[in-house]
């Protein structure tokens, strides 16, 4: 029983004695030879380089430490004995990830996989609600979940807010969410927030049978403050949370987790310094594995040209990755398309992922500043979608669709929400 | 009441521009106007620009997304308003840094400064032990803590290592550490390592009045978990745990701190991904604030000729950055210098860091390797810091000082430990 990880490596050395070091270093190696490392020892906890990939040579040195004109790269798998590191997270991201970055003489290091044994799958709950889950509490099937994000994301008093809520729950929209840098400011106290949201949205499910699931900022850094804020939500009649995962940290989320009522809804703000260099740190099909075993619900991965730095192909990846079962196919959060959607990226989102409707297709500015206003926003995306699914052009299925035509003119030819 | 970051903005395009990007992305702004966005919603919460400080051209991109012949770079101080993000250390990572690394445009980011006001000083704990705890515990004034690591690394069983441990208690070193990817594997579980290491420190203590200070790993990425391995050390006379902060992150080392009866021994693995590339990520001196703040007791940051990437000049800086208070004198945690050292490093490190003897110095191979023996090893350090301490060179104090002869002929020139 092995856990193996793939290294990119980047040296103006030889990738096979960085990738021996990389084994050494991060098992039963010290600096200097010491008594009782014996062979035994060695075979008990070794890690071991199974395979060296090499690559083309780095067109510069991703950490500008060598002024070397040439840079080798090779992808090495290095294997680990399980009972060397066990299943704990926190043991698996210390031992084979988090002291590789220090190693000197790599120019740059890369996790990009990263295959774990059963055990993994045993020891840790993975998602409470997921895919099925959060289609269940919001009775949509068969589509994509619609969401989206009050605006203004701070600033907002929780009266204010409010207003905007009523109107976006009244527009049949299926999600609704806090912008991520909300959490509990003094402006804005999340009991408060709770108190003034949650009576309109049980109002609506009274009156209509639907009710909307709204995604409250409960993030803290201190884990008991955190079950404080879920215990709000949760007796208020809310159902879900955004939860800023990088920031609280594993700790933080499996704490959470283990007592959760709530659909956590995971937000990655600060992920890319970790991944945004292409030579350094880790592919998410890497990192998004910790997550999924602590076991976030949903999972935010940006989309189609977003307005943020991370290019298409990216996202791509990121929803083959979030949709690829781990150790059976019910541990896989919905995966949450955002920033900058309005319904014009629907076609090319669902041809990408494998043509599939088991997303949260998240419209902020997409859908509350639509020209005929939020419920006209929202229309406008379900009809991109529906045009989507069945492959015909948007402004072919605009004609007779006029909420997303007005979309087209508004946001279309790359004036994108 | 303001929170004040520094960023150091790279970019082909304009850096006022980019500047007053990152001031509305973390405040108020979205990418299209919204109704609500007023001017007194601004005031409240609008992060503003303060100054901006040219510095030269890039060399180079850091993250390579441009082909632009010219990377502008500046330093931009933007101003929070404290009220809008508050004391939360989760809020202020999400609002302040995390974020900001998605940002299109900029060819790399990283934040170089960050000023809290005093409210975030009375928010939080700081460390319970700290420097003169760590003093009081061990017995030692006047000169360093002396350290050191069991080795091999990882490997043993709890009998192997509790055999080592006997020698290095009675060498007379003040502090003896689990290596930080040591927690409770299979072979070593926590519970067995603490029965067999105990009564050695127990024992030794009853004999010599000197209570050997041993460090246990007792990180677990689920925090009650890793309460039960803090209260194991504890309920058995221990007195320390090495704490990998940033696998478990800020939500399970909150959790602990607030319940600890241990001196938390802070690890930063994986910290270096963060701040390798210098256009990338944050300095040190921003990011060991939030972890001061949570209340860690001793800081792991390297040291003079280590054996990772990690030049001097970055370690003296370090070390100034925790070893300058925050709000008050008593909130700085005990540095802790490591990696590689064997005494040789002694002078430079006294000399560099305002010939302080307030430290932990950390000595694996150093020690254990010493050609007498531990014992020796232990000795030959003392040496090291007196001889440095009075200004005297390292080989005049040698003449009459065998163990620290030993030292220098096996591990001087070049082949430190």
């Amino acid at each position: 029983m092995m856990i193996t990880l793939t290294y990119r490596i980047e040296t103006p050395g030889s990738v096979e004695a960085m990738a021996a070091k990389i084994a050494s270093d991060q098992s039963t190696g010290t600096f200097v030879a010491v008594p009782g490392e014996t062979e035994e020892l060695k075979a008990r906890v070794a890690a071991r380089v199974t395979a060296i990939r090499p690559l083309p040579n780095a067109p510069a040195p991703s950490w500008p430490e060598t002024s070397a004109a040439v840079v080798h790269r090779a992808d090495a798998d290095i294997a680990f004995p399980l009972d060397a590191i066990g299943t704990d997270l926190s043991a698996l991201m210390t031992i084979a990830i988090g002291g590789v970055y220090s190693i000197k003489g790599m120019t740059g290091v890369r996790i990009v996989d990263m295959k774990l044994p059963d055990a993994f799958g045993a020891a840790h709950p993975g998602p409470q609600f997921g895919i099925s889950g959060s289609r269940r509490l919001t009775g949509v099937q068969d589509r994509p979940i619609i969401g989206t994000i009050v605006k203004p994301a701070l600033g907002l008093r929780p009266h204010e807010t409010a207003e905007l809520v009523g109107e976006l729950v009244a527009s049949g929209v299926d999600f609704i969410k806090d912008d991520e840098k909300l959490m509990s400011p003094a402006y804005s106290p999340l009991k408060e927030r709770v108190e003034a949201i949650m009576p309109l949205v049980l109002d609506h499910e009274q009156k209509t049978g639907k009710k909307v699931m709204y995604a409250f900022g409960i993030s803290h850094a201190d884990p008991d403050e955190m079950m404080r804020n879920h215990d709000l939500v949760l007796k208020a009649g809310g159902n879900c949370a955004v939860v800023n995962i990088n920031s609280i940290g594993m700790g933080g989320v499996t704490f959470l987790r283990k007592r959760s009522g709530l659909v956590l809804h995971a937000h990655r703000n600060g992920w890319d310094v970790l991944t945004r260099h292409p030579g350094i740190g880790m592919d998410f099909k890497v990192w998004q594995q910790f997550w999924r075993l602590i076991g976030v619900d949903q999972f935010q991965i940006n989309g189609i040209r977003v307005k943020y730095w991370e290019p298409d192909e990216s996202f791509v990846e990121s929803f083959r990755a979030a949709s690829t079962p781990l150790f059976e196919p019910s541990d896989c959060p919905l995966p949450v398309a955002g920033s900058g959607q309005w319904g014009g990226q629907a076609p090319e989102t669902y041809q990408r992922t494998g043509r599939t409707t088991d997303l949260l297709y998240l419209c902020g500015g997409g859908i509350v500043s639509h020209p005929g206003g939020p419920a006209a926003g929202v229309h406008a995306v379900q009809q991109a979608w529906e045009a989507a699914v069945r492959d015909i052009p948007l402004d072919i299925y605009a004609k007779d669709h006029p909420e997303l035509a007005a979309s087209i003119a508004k946001f279309g030819d790359g004036k994108d929400a």
